[in-house]
């Protein structure tokens, strides 16, 4: 299995995202933004906005590849001359307050020493965190990740917990997922293939999580104390995606494509000083179900 | 001078401050919130918001000491066993679009060796920019640092514009202003008096130079386009603090107070994929003029 063959599979799994996405939202279309990368590569980056529900996204296909900078070699500890990454990002921001917020990758990372990894993921941030939607969610991610491998979903969902919290908050950015890196056939009981196998398959479920995750929020009414709620929420994934996101810091100060990496951001964040919500709100139990370790699945 | 008698200044200061722009805005009124930090010291934040001029902002005072951490001593290479900071940091961000939002800081550090060093700075950050009113800005602080020292303003000046940039988007965050640090009676040709003296005359300005900035836009009328665009130089803002500004992640970092930290984040940002105005636009004018070494005094 080449690289190549497996960034143009990479390519064909966000083209068959977007056009799924495109039926749940029922309105808004993506339009296509092509880039090339000075050093070697590009991407394609594919964002909707105004959506029937998508109030703001991005599905970003990219493949890049060139010699390894001092930067990354500190900061990634690669150690060969010549690296090759490929993969699928995808953020979305929905209107409607009861619709969460979700986030999907899936990469591929191979360096000229001919060490290779795959890494990815996908997690859930709802503005209102109702318990039946995460264990849905979570329960998906378990039945896909238990078909490859029986220790997958506990060990990816311990390091989602770990990876998407704010420090600065004590809060986690929302109910969590599957987060995994470094991953290959040494460290995995897996073939390469099955790996990539997994990440494509990941990739296809997206829109299915998705669209389940949709339909619990998208018809409920919501007032201007949802609306201020969720922008207040959104606030929260700029400081963890500025402050805290170690892909959004390595591109950044890489010098990668900054509208690329910063899609992920919102519309309309909000920050309010101090905003404590009274106790008994849905507000506040939100706030109380931003921790690490809560068995979703079986909760 | 003693560093609490500094403290004490830095805290009447802080209340001169907050009645006069009260005035200024002519309707909110601050509030204010006490903070103690479990090592030692604390503060007093105040906040004002919906106020006919200013929609968020904030005037903070605090005095802090205690033991130098490692993290303090890496972060800001210190060699003290013990350290006192005392400062007032204000931003405020208005309403209407033709209000530049505006930042100071005037602080003052010590350590246990005997150590000192006075820092600090007021930068302003149009959403529109337009000479005349960058002008006005930076004669007024020029005039200022004249008194003191000729060679500040300029130097001063120049630091401003390399700290206030954002190298992702090679943009300044706005037209710049006055920024210094680690300045003592060693360094400067004054004395610690003296330096005090600026730092004090610096913060009592403050009031005066933001209400000629609120007089040049205050009145002017606005469409939703022009909100549109002040949202999004909002956003840029918010990157400019979490991604950049040394200040803001050495305490989160740290494990400062977060509240007061990340009172200088805006209310309503947004951000568009990509968004590029047309040539002969204001908002084009305004990208073209968020550069370096712009001479905006005699210019």
């Amino acid at each position: 299995m080449t690289k190549d063959y497996i960034a143009e599979q990479m390519r064909e799994l966000q083209c068959r995202i977007t056009s799924k996405l495109e039926k749940i939202d029922g309105k808004a279309i993506f339009s296509e933004d092509p880039w090339e990368r000075t050093e070697g590569g590009g991407g394609y980056t594919r964002i909707i906005k105004d959506g029937s529900v998508i109030e703001k996204g991005g599905v970003a296909f990219s493949k890049v590849y060139g010699p390894v900078s001092d930067l990354m070699k500190r900061q990634l500890n690669l150690d060969g001359n010549h690296f090759f990454a490929t993969g699928v990002s995808i953020v979305l921001h929905p209107k409607n307050p009861f619709v969460p917020i979700i986030h999907m990758n899936v990469r591929y990372f191979e360096l000229s020493t001919g060490v290779y990894w795959f890494g990815g993921g996908i997690d859930l941030t709802p503005h209102y965190v109702e318990k039946t939607q995460a264990k849905h969610f979570h329960q998906k991610l378990k039945s896909i990740c238990d078909q490859y491998n029986k220790e997958f979903y506990s060990a990816f969902k311990d390091q989602a917990d770990d990876y998407f919290f704010i420090p600065h908050r004590n809060e986690t950015r929302g109910v969590g997922g599957i987060f995994y890196d470094h991953i290959n056939e040494d460290n995995s009981g897996l073939s390469k293939e099955k790996l990539f196998d997994f990440a494509i398959k990941l990739g296809d479920s997206f829109p299915e999580i998705y669209a389940e995750q949709v339909s619990f929020g998208k018809d409920k009414n919501f007032t201007e104390e949802n609306i201020k709620w969720r922008n207040l929420r959104r606030g929260r994934y700029v400081e963890f995606n500025l402050v805290n996101d170690r892909g959004t810091k390595f591109g950044l100060f890489s010098g990668g494509r900054t509208e690329s990496i910063l899609m992920s951001l919102p519309p309309l964040a909000n920050w309010e000083y101090n905003l404590v919500p009274s106790p008994n709100t849905d507000e506040y139990k939100t706030i109380e179900m931003l921790k690490k370790s809560i068995d979703w699945v079986n909760g």
